[in-house]
């Protein structure tokens, strides 16, 4: 039983005993301002240098306060600046000119069918409603829209996908890092990282405790517990802190306590840095922890390379759609090729979990790439750690140690599935319009492996970004929270194009309300 | 769309402003032992009296220890006492009295399955070897197992659940109850409500906060922010404290955070005391929160009578294998009556999302009912408020205004699949052995609504029954939990039958380890 034999992290310990270097780094709760001396004092601090952190500062920032905001690592931006840029919009300009037609209403019943209905309505209506006060925010701080495009994402009723003119989130992080260090006392400060909070005798967040310097180190089973690196400061916040650090997929530790299926050694589409340890003392300081069990894994993507990588660019609108996957073991197909991500991801971490080594493959051709600009193609093609490529199923079978009797059957099967227009696995084969697998090659091959994309849960936020209480059933005063650390908006799966809607719309309002 | 309409509770804040009596009662941190005087001194404290509690006390109270008990509600036993006292144990005496064939292995596969593979190995690793300990351990505190049965729960690949002479939860909790109030210095306090810990300058857990003289109440939105009754008191734990308060099914704040398609007037099967108090004072501790998205649903049950209810006895295996489900809008079939738990209370919430008082009817007829106790059927058939007789198809279609020509087309296409051995919603029908729905009434009305059944998450815990701490991966000093209040034990969904071989084998290492 492979999750039995994988349980040595999660035994006794989470880390277990000895390992850590100094386990009391973070072993304090709360310091009271009474024992600190401040170091500086802020209107706002403001934790994450990402889409929603940004956004809360610049918008709190133009109503002169002073903000401060801490990003703990080297770079700016977090996963956002390696994010496509893709931001869903209901009812945008583009549409108008376009002439398509959308509502508030269709999008939150897309987002509530994507999330098994579990989304937080109050949440999901905030984002409905302030997606065009969140473009004209855009557009002001010098973000340039594509306006031409309005793309057609999947899960979505309607096209209401926008993007910048660089097709990347760094067309949102760069111009609005431009307009932030722009405005006079306020300050972006990296390698500063966020340690703990520092309240007042009823319980309102007055300050941070942080430190300066910090070396975040990959290399450590967890930064967060491990890492003495830095010079610490105190901080007041005079207005508030604003939460904004993000996910926590790559978190080895609390990642496999919700999901202990992922192996600590997979790696994720997200930026090293995203771990937990923020959220984790948010909810220290009695934030509700929300369906903390929902994360999203890109089942398109590959272990043979690092982070998001090149793979899902190949996989999702090519192999995927003109090829198909098969389990290694046995040459057979083992899913839809083009079901929802949960669906694909749970079937490849099936195979992984009988056989850990076991990586399914996705194999197609060259004509599989032609919906798929030719430079990412060729560029991505000529990385021959990821892209195997055969002249023919034979050499699939040996290179990849499949056997040739299953891959060929596997062929025949799949070929008469579209014939007759009724695929085994039921992937939509009439979109393929007869188009057959071709039994010649070459072949293209790229192994598959499902990487945590997406932490559904966190902090419960009130539609103010205020993080709520357990122990009052009300909101913490001075703390607020936006984007990828809060729960609830997406319930239990994000639809395509939605984060950075969710990261600018509560950031914006974060800022708004401090 | 339904649920935006029910978000008043989540708005601004959960329990709304205003409305709380004395949102100051749970506000505070942990107080440090150096802050308070202790009014009594014990050994080990035990929060909660149900299965896990009383093995924790039992075992820890045998080694010489002085235990005090801690029952918040004015009746003992929580869940425990009114649950129905099956207990699965893999390899247990009357496995192998009846000659059947089990296995760790096997019965980890199991659970496994149940849970999609989220369960925490080393947990379930450890349910599947003490599992004889716990029979043992029971038997010597005088629990009757009734020797002659070992029933076959769904999920399970063999039969291997056992239970009490008296078939239910009482058959544990009385005997228990009586062994611990013999042990000399030992105490079970009743309306003694855990209100905070006591921790001293290492974080260790020393104490805690209670009140006593507690009045419950079930009228106050949350009973946990609420209730102001009762008097303080502060409890010294020489050795260590077990929280054993079991799950959250009743609180109507939390529950509906993680799925917010439960409506707060949505009865469960659980006892009115259900609440998350004691899992959020963990978790404001530092304590790790683990898979509280999973809660488990009974889709067996009905909105017409309180809590578990007689409906499930009548419905699952009665109604729902001899007769079916329909929904009253259209008088159509909308779910697999014998699928898992998840399945069909999804199907059913998706009506109730779409028309919030449009409960869903299970009808069957006298036959229906023929596997089950003939008492039992007499007892519940004879609650009118919760089974409607109909003498013909009409009368239901105008008592429960179900259109009759859906209704009718019902019939025709089920008994269509039966003879086709063919179901529309894959009702495995050859279990039926060509037995058609009938024609004629009487008929027997139950209203089904999906109730809060289990809730999966909570505590993370490590094989000693010890809580780990977020802020150093540790274990908390002084700090074990066992039960329902823990997590990753059952993954996304418990199979039935393992809740109390879990509360007792954790409760039981939690007093070894103390």
């Amino acid at each position: 039983m492979a999750n039995i034999s994988r349980r040595n992290i999660l035994k006794m310990g989470v880390v277990g005993a000895g390992t850590l270097a100094l386990s009391s780094i973070n072993a304090t709760a709360a310091a009271n301002e009474k024992d600190v001396k401040f170091d500086e004092e802020w209107d706002v601090v403001v934790v994450g240098s990402g889409f929603a952190g940004l956004a809360a500062g610049l918008t709190t920032a133009k109503k002169g306060n002073r903000v401060l905001i801490l990003e703990k690592m080297g770079r700016i931006g977090g996963n956002s600046v390696i994010n496509g840029g893709a931001m869903s919009l209901p009812n945008n300009p583009v549409q108008e000119k376009q002439g398509i037609k959308d509502s508030k209403e269709l999008f939150m019943q897309d987002c509530l069918k994507a999330g098994l209905g579990l989304n937080h309505p109050e949440l999901l209506e905030t984002l409905a409603k302030r997606g065009n006060d969140a473009y004209k925010f855009l557009v002001e701080e010098g973000v340039v829209f594509d306006e031409n495009v309005v793309a057609h994402f999947g899960g979505h009723s309607v096209p209401r996908t926008l993007t910048t003119k660089n097709h990347s989130g760094s067309g949102y992080i760069h111009p609005m890092v431009e307009q932030f260090q722009k405005i006079e006392n306020c300050e972006l400060r990296r390698r500063a990282k966020f340690d703990d909070f520092i309240v007042n005798n009823n319980g309102r967040v007055v300050g941070v405790a942080i430190r300066e310097n910090y070396r975040f180190d990959d290399n450590l089973y967890s930064d967060d517990l491990e890492n003495t690196s830095g010079e610490k400061k105190i901080i007041k916040a005079k207005k508030g802190v604003v939460l904004a650090s993000g996910g926590f997929c790559r978190d080895r530790i609390y990642r496999k306590l919700q999901d202990p299926r992922i192996p600590d050694d997979v790696d994720s589409t997200n930026h090293a840095g995203a771990t937990a340890g923020v959220l984790l003392k948010a909810f220290d300081l009695g934030a509700y922890p929300v369906q903390v069990s929902w994360i999203q894994f890109g089942p398109w993507a590959s272990p043979d390379e690092k982070g998001f990588g090149m793979a899902p660019l190949l996989t999702q609108e090519g192999m995927f759609k003109f090829g198909f996957a098969v389990d290694v073991r046995n040459g057979k197909r083992f899913m839809n090729e083009l079901a929802d991500r949960k669906t694909r991801a749970d079937a490849e971490f099936k195979i992984l979990k009988e056989a850990p080594n076991a990586y399914p493959i996705a194999i197609g051709y060259e004509d599989s790439f032609r919906l798929i600009n030719p430079d990412v193609v060729k560029k991505a093609l000529s990385n021959d750690k990821l892209v195997g490529v055969c002249q023919s199923l034979d050499e699939i079978a040996s290179k990849y140690g499949v056997p040739l009797d299953g891959l060929k059957e596997s062929v025949k099967k799949y070929n008469e599935g579209i014939k007759a227009g009724n695929d085994e696995f039921g992937k939509p084969v009439d979109q393929l319009k007869g188009e057959l697998f071709k039994e010649n090659g070459p072949y293209y091959v790229i192994r598959l492996s499902p990487k945590p994309h997406h932490t559904m849960g966190g902090l419960k936020i009130n539609e103010k970004a205020e993080v709520l209480s357990s122990k009052t059933g009300k909101p913490i005063e001075g703390l607020y929270a936006a984007g990828e650390i809060t729960g609830g908006t997406h319930g239990a799966s994000r639809l395509g194009s939605v984060a950075i809607t969710d990261c600018i719309i509560f950031g914006m309002i974060a800022g708004e309300n401090i």
